[in-house]
């Protein structure tokens, strides 16, 4: 692991970094946020997933998370959304798949299978180096995300309850199996059978008897990828019906952009560390 | 005026707008964010001027301004930091002269002359534009900015002190005429009299007796371009021998970047709004 670029912002570090990645099978960035608590006690960490065509940088730059991290004394951890560089495979001018859209999947189709493993990049082989090279308390983790991070939060969270202590969600995909900018990739990266989707689809996982304690979610009303794309209100019948907590909060007049986000990042932010007890 | 994009962020609206100026004969972007408070009254309104390289959109992406902007009831407009387009002369891969580098002058020598005029555009005809399509309260202004803006809008404050209410800056570069990064800048756009370019010089017009109330400026220790292009000493020097009361605080670690800009927006734009009383 080697620092690309570490500046000092709202008192603690920002920092980008790069590693050679296993599970990616290429070089990967990350951004973490380190707090000024982080110089004297290990912090609880938050995991941000980025959405299509993003990488690291966009939440880093527009997220507007720092502030309240260092106020709450959050590490925050933003990976990127795919595997890149020559030699990963990628559908040039396919926005919705390849880089920049790993949908955080374990593929298993060729060629894709042998870079694109984001899930277990981000469960598994990230978190492992983040342990070793910050003052993380993994005990304490929460994840959250955006568009395709919010799938890729929410399908994270209800596979491993033990591992996050909360989860939230700014405009999800809840139900990427059904959905026209997620099906095609679902199928090139996991093949023809849809069951195999079903571990990669919140709204399947509850049907399918996956739990988590409670869930918040922010969507705009003026998001111009709700109804065909984000459908919130799936994931509200599939949790009502399963019993799981669901706050759903329609955000009137706000679209799909950080500058969504970034309004809402305080209110997140505050739900994650009262459920990390930071 | 046209719109380019609207995006509803921490209550308000964040646009993007684009009109034919006069001043800089050819099509400008700038941003206005809008705070709430501005669908039912006249809010005051604060410029803030963006650095070297740096279009509208920088400090609108990175800047973090909006959240207390919204709080605090206060407009503010982020022009570019230059003409642009094909009939604009520039020099290609000089970063700090021509486009992104008009260092708010009025340009005296050919062929700068006919666009680059950013004194005025941001002194006459942007502000005229504002008052015509914003519910502003044009008897309330204050100006800030970062680097080349935090020069622009130093010197526009000494040059106009019944205009701004208030003023600040982030890292500015306070006596541009005797910097590297700027002097070769000076001299294409004014000539070589160095007289003509003590107008828009902060140290030289305070040495030349304009005067402003009183100056807020922030300037990171770890800034890269701190001893040969910043060197707020200097205007530190001036303003003491002159008597007005600035404000410096040596901000440790951090550097030239938004990381830095974004840590310290909340406390200037406190600082503005008590001057104008928002």
């Amino acid at each position: 692991m080697k620092p690309i670029s570490l500046s000092k912002s709202h008192g603690g570090i920002q920092g980008v970094y790069s590693h050679a990645s296993e599970a990616c099978a290429c070089d990967m960035n990350f951004a973490v946020f380190a707090p000024p608590q982080a110089v004297e006690q290990h912090c609880p960490v938050v995991w941000y997933l980025s959405g299509l065509t993003c990488t690291h940088q966009n939440v880093m730059d527009k997220g507007e998370y720092r502030r309240m991290a260092a106020e709450l004394g959050l590490i925050v951890v933003c990976p990127d959304t795919s595997p890149r560089g020559a030699e990963v495979p990628d559908e040039k001018d396919n926005w919705q798949f390849g880089c920049g859209a790993g949908f955080y999947v374990d593929a298993t189709q060729a060629p894709f299978a042998k870079n694109y493993r984001m899930y277990s990049y981000v469960m598994e082989e990230l978190p492992t180096l983040i342990g070793e090279n910050f003052p993380v308390d993994m005990d304490r983790q929460a994840i959250f995300g955006h568009s395709m991070g919010g799938h890729g939060a929410l399908t994270m969270a209800l596979r491993n309850p033990g591992h996050f202590k909360s989860c939230s969600a700014f405009a999800p995909i809840v139900n990427p199996m059904t959905a026209g900018w997620s099906k095609p990739a679902l199928e090139k990266y996991l093949g023809p059978d849809e069951a195999a989707w079903r571990a990669y689809d919140a709204c399947a996982l509850v049907e399918d008897g996956y739990r988590f304690p409670e869930f918040l979610v922010d969507q705009g009303t003026a998001d111009g990828f709700l109804d065909d794309g984000l459908r919130p209100w799936l994931f509200e019948a599939a949790c009502a019906k399963a019993g799981i907590p669901l706050t759903l909060r329609m955000q009137e007049g706000y679209d799909h952009s950080y500058f969504f986000i970034s309004t809402f990042m305080e209110d997140h932010l505050r739900w994650h560390a009262a459920k990390l007890g930071a």
